[in-house]
């Protein structure tokens, strides 16, 4: 297995009669196409179905079956008319890549079948959009070092980062039930904590609360049990990737975390965005593995492959924004907190995969592996408050309105994006994973909810 | 809500016109009726569905709905043809219980309707039993303090019980795709491991492969995002319990675990019993909580009801057996390794189902909470050969043969039993929890795969 090539589906010079598609910097050019799972909010009523964004349009996929054409592609468009996108996923690359490429060919300019076509598309406006998949299994990863470094050596001073971390792809099983899609709220969570100079903890709202940027992949073809993917066909298991918040309580994490790792200072949310970006359509934006430096260890064999570490890295620039409630009632713009890529990632997605499945644990469609923060060295290049204001000790100064944030107050909402740049190809985006944080339950005036 | 009281379904006169359930000793007397999905493996084929253990028999439930009388039982009745308990789960504890009532008329001597009901039951030996529940979520506690001390003691041997344990019901996520029923074979994990003076990992199948004796616990009536579940209310949740074999590769486990707790040590395989025994079936084994010491916090109020003080513990007495290959190629029994109860839990089953939901987390039904292992304080009490062994360093000598054990060897069969006794009431069980250890795939000569 080589290197992935970009084919037809990312010439550049390919436009669609979709206008909007060609416009300057849309997230949904005809090069991306990403599935999401939406209903209508007017006209006819209909359950949640599979589409694909184009320009400020969603395609009812399932609409279009009879335009297929070859028998793969016409199963995979038959899979869209289901309430998430596991059917589509589980039929495996070959059949997302045969309907992608006929959809490309339906939506492209000087497409024969324009009319019919234009019949299944809705706006996006008129659209709401649903959880795409549904999880069986969630994990979290840990793969950028400079986030396991940041974090480290707010701990560890001397020692941040521990000696497995350049050997394992550490990662932590996550609560699946939890995951939401962009928009919901999430409700600051209750817990127990204990402050530095306290003698016993107390119960009451999280005053760390924090978000971390992230890129999900969901597994689309399954693995059998007691089946270790190797690290070279682990993409022939990846269907897409979302934007992921892993909504973390500091405080909470701190005190529970030993000796079986993070569970409620995560388990209360976490936001994915509805668009699921295709395999395929990243294939350009595949780059080398990170660099590793001289006295780094090689990948054990089972994590290293020539071509995972040619061409294993996924280059999507990350962004965090901010809009507090303050700036929302001036109306202010949000204002952006860091800017991260996950080409700068320690371990690449098909060694997360290879790793996870090397104890012969099955990975199900559906299935979501969380990169774990992705953070850069680079100044504001750090995908969490607890890193971008050193564990709560220099705060953020928000100058437009001159508050200060160490962590999130209620009324605070978040948004993630991302967006694949490069030289010669048209850039798509990911869309948004956006919450706002809602007060917690019961909080009275004596527990204060502002962070410390 | 006060201390659960055994009522009419658990009288010791209670006898079932099923002769075997009146053995003395029978693990489902009338006094049990645990649930397990089942299929026949003669006559005529029918998918799985649910049914209820009564002596050597199991009763098809749905096919005696017609027999049912009131709504809910019927409800629960009908529910009950389904494949997995989910539905009769989901319907709460007052139509379980009403299901419970009924079919403990039907079975009882006297009957009026004993030979339409004669006509559900199959014998066990003609019945495959499948994995009773579909688990969306699998969390797995610490609860035994024994456990925690001598699992801490091997690390920290001047600090063996970290400061959070007698705060926090310390659990983590678990991976619910690697649950499987009893009798299917587990497959030695493959893994990173690092021996105490090796200067670098390798990847080959674990050395130090272990059991770990629990106690699984299934959640019925769910809860709702955002809503926490009062200590007092939470056996509203408990459908029921079965015994829980969590699978742990110590060598694997001791080089990941550090930051983000256990992850492929444990995701290969967790077995649990075919058959799960209900919360109504275990009133009569209700105990106080465990004693704290003089010295131990009192738990904190979200942890803390009188109710719960009062009744919240359970007590099963669980033992692990392990049956090696040479002892059955010899025909010799099983031999026993550790005796203990889940009476002397330091956190009960309510203390951990209101930890889990308070932050907001919600639980579905199906859910599985397992206990963690349950160790004792007295010789021959720990639930792992971890402990058993003192972290290998000891081994057990199985007399019958003059092997020696730290940890388990390809061929071994560990199984687990439970039973509850209690003087003036009938004592029930709980079917048992087993399976046999594979080879590693791909395990060459060079490779060892025997315990050090």
């Amino acid at each position: 297995m080589s290197a992935p090539v970009p084919n037809a589906t990312h010439a550049p010079a390919l436009r669609s009669w979709v206008k909007s598609a060609n416009a300057p910097g849309a997230e949904f050019p005809i090069q991306n196409l990403p599935f999401a799972v939406f209903s209508s909010t007017t006209g006819s009523l209909h359950p949640p179905r599979c589409g694909v964004g184009i320009g400020d349009q969603i395609l009812d996929v399932g609409a279009c079956a009879d335009l297929m054409g070859d028998a793969l592609a016409r199963a995979a468009a038959d899979a869209c008319r289901a309430p998430s996108l596991n059917d589509l996923m589980r039929l495996g690359q070959p059949a997302a890549s045969a309907l992608r490429h006929r959809l490309s060919q339906l939506l492209a300019a000087g497409s024969e079948a324009r009319d019919a076509v234009a019949a299944a598309l809705i706006p996006l406006s008129q659209a709401e959009l649903h959880l795409p998949v549904r999880i069986g299994g969630y994990t979290d990863f840990y793969a950028s070092v400079h986030h396991a470094t940041n974090v480290g050596r707010l701990m560890r001073p001397d020692n941040p980062l521990l000696p497995n971390y350049k050997y394992v792809p550490i990662g932590y099983n996550g609560r699946a039930s939890s995951v939401r899609v962009s928009g919901e709220p999430v409700r600051r969570p209750r817990g127990q904590t204990k402050g530095p100079g306290e003698a016993a903890p107390t119960f009451g709202p999280s005053l760390r609360l924090d978000y971390e940027v992230e890129l999900g992949l969901y597994i689309g073809a399954p693995s059998m049990r007691d089946e270790a993917i190797p690290v070279g066909s682990a993409w022939d298991h990846v269907f897409g990737f979302s934007l992921l918040n892993d909504w973390s309580a500091r405080d909470i994490q701190s005190w529970e975390y030993q000796p079986l790792g993070p569970f409620l200072s995560k388990s209360f949310a976490t936001t994915v965005s509805p668009w699921v970006v295709t395999a395929d359509a990243l294939i350009p934006f595949r780059v080398p593995a990170a660099h590793r430096e001289a006295a780094d260890p090689q990948p054990l064999p089972y994590l290293f492959s020539s071509t995972d570490q040619e061409s294993g890295g996924v280059h999507v620039m990350l962004e965090a924004s901010l809009c507090t409630r303050r700036m929302a009632q001036l109306g202010l713009p949000a204002m952006r907190l860091s800017r991260s890529t996950s080409a700068g990632l320690y371990w690449t997605f098909g060694q997360m995969v290879a790793h996870h499945t090397s104890n012969g644990c099955a990975l199900d469609t559906g299935d979501l592996l969380g990169s774990g923060t992705v953070s850069g060295e680079a100044e504001g290049a750090q995908g969490a408050l607890l890193e971008l204001t050193a564990g709560g000790s220099r705060p953020l100064h928000l100058e437009a309105t001159g508050e200060q944030r160490s962590f999130l107050e209620d009324g605070d909402e978040v948004t993630l994006s991302g967006r694949c740049e490069r030289e010669g190809f048209v850039s798509i985006g990911f869309g948004e994973c956006r919450a706002a944080i809602l007060p917690a339950h019961g909080a009275s005036a004596s527990e204060p909810t502002h962070a410390r």
